[in-house]
């Protein structure tokens, strides 16, 4: 198992200084920065024309979208750094959402056994999850993640600078991440967040509540880097949230992944009042917020069955036949080890549909 | 950087109660035996037929071979672990030399971020070498390693039981690497070692010589994994080896790596011997070994320029123009930053020839 922790959390606006700074301390003997089609059109130039450092780097860029999330891309990638001379001692600005830092993140921990890299995330869901922690990799063989590594980025620059360039759904698919962290944080996390005005996610209090957010999953990580027990509470949502997500997309109407998530946090609440008393008050004030905000997914009774097949082959599982959840007790008091029977979430999805009014 | 170094050395001639004994412990959820094609026909019958859990695990076999060290094997590696179910908990022994550990070391350390494994080297190189010490990877458009992990096996069972396939130049190319540990040490190693007799790798004691040496490199991989400093004093022997080895290549007339290694002992330690005051009696007795063993390598003044210019291009080299070596004060004593001139190494080379009655 491969693990490297230490990572420079940056939280700063000024993305291309804070890049320069940082090149300027690790001195790289060459620079490289990964993009895809979209940033390197949308978000490049905007940093390109504050630093001599990053309009010097040679750019690798490949086309946008999961599909790209491959081993031909990965290869292309470690052949360009090849072909342009990265030593050990060269470096990798990972500039993009979660496919470029995680495929731009394993390139780098792989080549010549691991050279430095920096991820500037551009979107929500990447500054709040994907480029922080240090899980890297591609997906293979049809399945998501499937070769990768633990392996933390030297730093992260994280900023609400390109959130302009996303449309309105991916961000709100982004803050539903926060929304979880919120949750795990427990306090008056969750109002502070909710109490956003008209999601302006460009705001001068946003920066801040997405700095919040994201120590939450960092100090998680810290304590647990190889996802052997406490991490899992970033699982939080995501058992149910999955197969909403699968779901619709083998209904031929795919959700965005935060959407599923948003929901799921419901369906784990739920579960999380039956099972350890969650306060019905706290789940009524997520359910309303993740209604208004996320809308409804339109399944009824008849797809239970569907649904708690597709949790059954979830990789969260241990294996033996059950389904694992990670609950909340209330705000802020995780248990990560919790299984429910297939007639719970059941009862879980009756009350869910209630509670969002499907 | 990638590194995990806890690491669990089993010194045995009893290979596969070794790996029966790890498995029951570790509670794989399903096991692989990844070999190459000799060692799958050579090796793997002799540890199969006393164990059942190794002759019902699944194989996956490639070719033979430096050549086959690539991505495409690689690729089919993981695309077989897919296929045949591995999840997390699942474990690999890879039963070979440096080829099979190095890839396959770096398939189960990047299959599903890392699953763990257990190298079986099957040659005394791989054993006092590849094996140990974590690095892992595979060639790239043409250079070695380019692409890999440190990452080390979670066991790695050493036996002499296998050395008995290879031909005896193979055995003694693996024992240059122990002379190398032997001068690193310091002490009465070298004497110690160099007294096997006829170079029997089977005896009673050698197993124990083997197990000395490889405490070596463990010691100096656990103080330095990611090869910021310490690990360079492995290097000893590999800048005017590495150098004699492609020379020999560009002639057409190949010589295994440890004889080179061997050759460029001598010359690290006449090196050692104008800058540092190494011993001029230890340098006699090991040129006077490695002669009688290792014979001689053809070059003449002729050669000089240009074996100079193959070290100037080792990837070991500060990027400055200089080139580096490791050197000894004396027998135990290392200094890992040490460079040579072009003149110096000229005057090396010729006291080299000496030596060797070249």
């Amino acid at each position: 198992m491969l693990s490297q922790q230490s990572q420079e959390l940056i939280f700063s606006n000024s993305v291309a200084q804070a890049i320069e700074k940082w090149v300027n301390t690790a001195r790289p003997s060459k620079l490289f920065v990964i993009a895809d089609s979209n940033t390197a059109e949308l978000c490049l130039p905007v940093i390109e024309r504050e630093s001599k450092v990053i309009a010097d780097a040679h750019r690798i860029v490949f086309p946008a979208g999961e599909t790209h999330k491959n081993l031909d891309t990965l290869a292309s990638i470690w052949g360009e750094l090849c072909d342009y001379g990265a030593s050990r001692s060269a470096a990798v600005v990972n500039l993009g959402g979660g496919v470029v830092t995680d495929m731009g993140g394993f390139a780098a921990a792989t080549f010549k056994r691991g050279i430095r890299f920096v991820n500037v995330p551009t979107t929500l869901l990447a500054a709040v999850d994907a480029a922080v922690g240090g899980k890297t990799g591609i997906d293979f063989h049809g399945f998501k993640n499937e070769i990768g590594a633990f392996c933390c980025a030297d730093a992260v620059i994280i900023s609400t600078l390109f959130f302009n360039t996303l449309p309105q759904s991916e961000r709100m698919s982004g803050f539903a991440e926060m929304l979880k962290h919120s949750l795990i944080a427990g306090g008056d996390a969750f109002s502070r967040l909710t109490s956003v005005k008209e999601m302006d996610f460009a705001g001068a209090g946003f920066l801040e509540l997405l700095k919040e957010s994201v120590l939450v999953k960092k100090r998680i990580v810290e304590q647990d880097p190889t996802e052997k027990g406490l991490r899992k509470a970033l699982n939080l949502g995501h058992t149910a949230g999955h197969a909403f997500e699968s779901w619709a997309l083998e209904q031929g109407k795919p959700v965005p992944h935060g959407y599923a998530v948003a929901w799921g946090l419901v369906v784990d609440l739920v579960l999380s009042h039956i099972q350890l008393g969650f306060p019905s008050e706290t789940l009524r004030a997520v359910s309303a917020f993740i209604e208004e905000n996320y809308g409804r997914i339109a399944i009824d009774c008849s797809d239970y069955d569907t649904l708690v097949e597709i949790m059954r082959h979830d990789k969260k599982n241990a294996g033996d036949g059950s389904i694992s959840f990670t609950l909340l007790r209330a705000p802020g008091e995780v248990d990560v080890n919790r299984t429910a029977t297939p007639e719970e979430i059941s009862v879980a999805l009756d009350i869910f549909r209630d509670l969002l009014h499907i």
